[in-house]
């Protein structure tokens, strides 16, 4: 066994081989080598102004909780910010409240503000009793999951008088949901999967960010491991559409063979979208008609989805 | 087993189910309807105009010989239309020997004329004889022969009068084409992926156009094969590039689970390519200072492509 020298400080034993850049890092390097990605992620897309107030997104998942961090390090270096955790609880019995327990516990040892804002609360249904009042319609767990999870952070982030929000969206995800509207042919989908996403005031829209949205997964993995950062590991219950999980193993089989692919694909990405937003017609939010908040058509896609779930439960 | 009749005729037994539109065909309609397919390319795309001389790029694997069978029923119909066979002879020794054979044959069963045109009369070298000088270089055998064969087209269709030049990009060849760009991040090549592909006089470029470039490559092979056309099946002993191989994989898996993927994919494309050509700094066409043909650059492809043999040579 050949025991090779980290190429960054060229005196302690590289953990980590990078294939991308060809780097082999040592525990210490790759802690700092992620978190100045992330501080450069941060600064080449402008995302925090130095006394923003910003709320995180935490599940409870690697990702997250790595975010909840990184974030929390580097926002002590700005004393005029500050970050707040928000946790979705969804309602899915034996895997949320663990997740629930976790985040808490992070934000604990970091002194975090730490805010709960349930599905039930908000509209009334835990996820758990929409599965059993949608089970075999056309709209799956995951559709109404997505919209009212996205609704609900919004909601949650005004509530503490957020500046921004801060989701914990990897390169894998990116990369994924890039090649996944691809493959749909969705152009407006392609043209909207940016680092940074805001909406005209007077909307009611929390800008969000992605901060790790250039970090490949395992190395958002390997971060929370080599920190001993307590996560969730166990899946949701719900699992995601199986196109997805198709992508996922096609991108990280290419990955494989050719070191890199998943940052092209998302560098592609990023040279098409304004030529894209250039060419399609620009959507236009206004506020939904049933409860005020933005949306691109005249209701919003969270209301369809509850008045569609009143109806059925009758 | 169940026999299912034909949902076109609704009387002979189908032979063929089409996955992505669920239909089942008979061997008559398969066939009428793949050279209706063919015609409706021709007409959405304006590729031809009905006096047009048409050369056809035939190397004799199944595409190019079943383009020709069909382009030929075709033109039948307009009797001031010409169509004519053009073979690249790269000088692929136990290869193309045999290939030319088969795409001779075809010619003169269907009356065809048939242009042969050689890189070693062209360029001096057989392809044979450059793999042999650029063993172990970064440019492989397949980059140097689309560069010199592309070029050999243009030319041969140029000497036989052509007014286009019709290839045998199927919907496979274009939708793995596309995604091959999209994980190179080549936008450029994305927004040239296109049906028809034209210069602006007074370049010598034959107008391009790919008549078969939505019909998927099993039913072009089912073509033929019910048709009783003979076409060359063993593959160039320089096989291609390792990506395209598991791009093809890829998206022959993914249309499996989920028809229509390919189709899905050149729409997109379709979709973005105008967009893409506002953005992009358009590409300015000018005369090859050592051969006056049409390139980008001062020099062409093919002509850097030949001074680098040459100077490997010594």
């Amino acid at each position: 066994m050949i025991l090779l020298k980290c190429t960054r400080c060229k005196k302690r034993l590289a953990i980590f081989f990078r294939p991308y850049s060809g780097e082999s890092l040592c525990q210490h390097c790759f802690i700092t080598s992620v978190e100045g990605q992330v501080k450069r992620i941060i600064s080449k897309y402008a995302m925090f102004k130095p006394d923003d107030r910003i709320a995180i997104a935490v599940s409870g998942g690697k990702d997250s909780v790595a975010l909840l961090h990184i974030l929390t390090k580097i926002e002590k270096q700005f004393p005029a910010a500050e970050v707040i955790a928000i946790t979705i609880d969804e309602g899915i019995k034996g895997y949320r409240d663990e997740a629930i327990r976790i985040a808490k516990e992070n934000c604990k040892i970091l002194g975090v503000e730490h805010v709960i804002c349930s599905f039930k609360d908000l509209y009334g249904y835990t996820l758990d009793e929409i599965v059993k009042i949608t089970r075999d319609r056309e709209m799956g767990p995951c559709s109404y999951c997505g919209v009212l999870r996205r609704r609900a952070l919004n909601i949650a982030s005004r509530k503490v008088e957020a500046d921004k929000l801060a989701t914990a969206h990897n390169l894998d995800d990116e990369a994924q949901t890039i090649l996944l509207n691809v493959i749909h042919g969705d152009v407006t989908r392609i043209a909207r999967v940016e680092p940074v996403l805001c909406a005209e005031p007077p909307l009611k829209f929390i800008p969000r960010v992605k901060p790790i949205c250039e970090i490949p997964e395992n190395e958002v993995a390997l971060y929370a491991y080599l920190l001993g950062i307590k996560f969730q590991s166990t899946p949701c219950p719900y699992i995601g559409t199986a196109l997805r999980h198709e992508i996922r193993h096609i991108l990280n089989r290419l990955e494989t063979r050719h070191p890199g692919v998943k940052f092209t694909i998302i560098r592609m990405a990023e040279k098409i979208r304004p030529m894209l937003k250039k060419g399609l017609t620009p959507v236009e939010l206004q506020r939904c008609r049933v409860c005020g908040e933005p949306t691109t058509g005249n209701i919003c896609k969270p209301c369809e989805a509850l008045r569609k779930l009143d109806f059925l439960k009758y």
